[in-house]
């Protein structure tokens, strides 16, 4: 594998899907897949998925096609997933309640390990197995259990506030689904989900398509 | 505006931020920003807002900033959100129930119109002030209320279905957040949302410090 080449970020946000399409072809009993078979389950060309692959290494065999299993274990490996990092989920309202079930994150390997509101009522609750804490015991929590990586789905105004306790508390990195920019130090890794974006994307096309139709 | 120009994904997907932030900034009485000070808001150079903002158009006088108003405006009508999509929400779990209540939305100019689910325990329920109707209703209810898109928040095994019932009910565009490929219509529009992403980048890029820490 090699280790320092620049691989773009639309490559590495196709890795998860790749990496979980070959796991459900594993599960059906295939052993080596073609990039066009891997192509149709996924919606993508096979050019686009040979020219991924290519950009860390010689996968699979010409006229053949990928080994499923090395090529999970390698996608796998490259995008870290065999640190099985530790995940808390901070804020359980309906977001934090559907990321603390989503079942896919498990599947790629993290752990979640603690779940932090602060609200009385939510406090006590088990959700996937995991109890929800107070987030005044979050610092010990995470020191404790040797979180990774944060999520954090409370309210804007609350996120700032919450991230100064994630990187005092020594979290590796911060997953922040809050409408708005959080300020840490540089050695912590954000990435910031916003959910407007897709909606917004989609309304982009649709009116291209009114213009397209009108012209 | 220039209408027939391809912008690229990356530009797309940063337009609804700076629509957001120049809301704000609005709100906070402000007439007419920097790139530098967008930036420093947004956590994006001032150089990629410029060269995001001149593939489309030009905005703003040099040496002053951009008109805030007139730039939101501009950048409104270039993500088509004046045409105030109604959106349906299919799947009231926990992220169905996030994504209704996703005050965002509403802020970028979205109606949401119907709540639909297949649980006779959640149908009846109110959130955020619409109605949770039977999916036995759905076809109906999207052809009565002009929904033009349909937000896929059921689970994978059902999203096909769904799917496929959206397009009969002549729904325009699909947001889909089931871990699933969904078949439709090529006139249908669909935008897939996959959480995995976030969480497997941030995996990526904690395991890249690692190996740079090792070295």
């Amino acid at each position: 594998m090699k280790d320092h080449i620049i691989i773009s970020k639309a490559t590495i946000d196709r890795l998860p899907l790749y990496f979980r399409t070959l796991r459900l072809s594993q599960e059906e009993g295939i052993d080596i897949i073609s990039s066009e078979e891997l192509g149709q389950r996924l919606g993508v060309t096979p050019e686009q998925i040979r020219k991924d692959l290519a950009s860390f290494g010689q996968f699979g065999k010409k006229g053949v096609g990928y080994y499923v299993r090395e090529l999970i274990r390698n996608i796998g490996e490259i995008l870290g997933l065999h640190y099985h990092w530790n995940i808390a989920v901070i804020g359980i309202g309906h977001l934090g309640s559907a990321l603390a079930n989503y079942q896919n994150f498990m599947s790629l390997g993290f752990n979640l390990v603690a779940l932090f509101d602060a609200d009385p009522e939510i406090v006590g609750k088990h959700i996937n197995g995991v109890v929800v804490e107070s987030v005044d015991r979050m610092a010990e929590v995470i020191q404790e259990r040797n979180v990774h990586i944060g999520i954090i789905a409370v309210p804007a105004v609350f996120a700032q506030e919450v991230a100064d306790n994630l990187v005092v508390a020594g979290i590796a990195g911060i997953w922040n689904f809050a409408p708005i920019k959080i300020n840490v130090p540089d050695k912590i890794r954000v990435v910031n989900e916003d959910l407007s974006v897709g909606l917004s994307s989609l309304s982009y096309h649709l009116s291209r398509n009114l213009v397209k139709n009108n012209d």
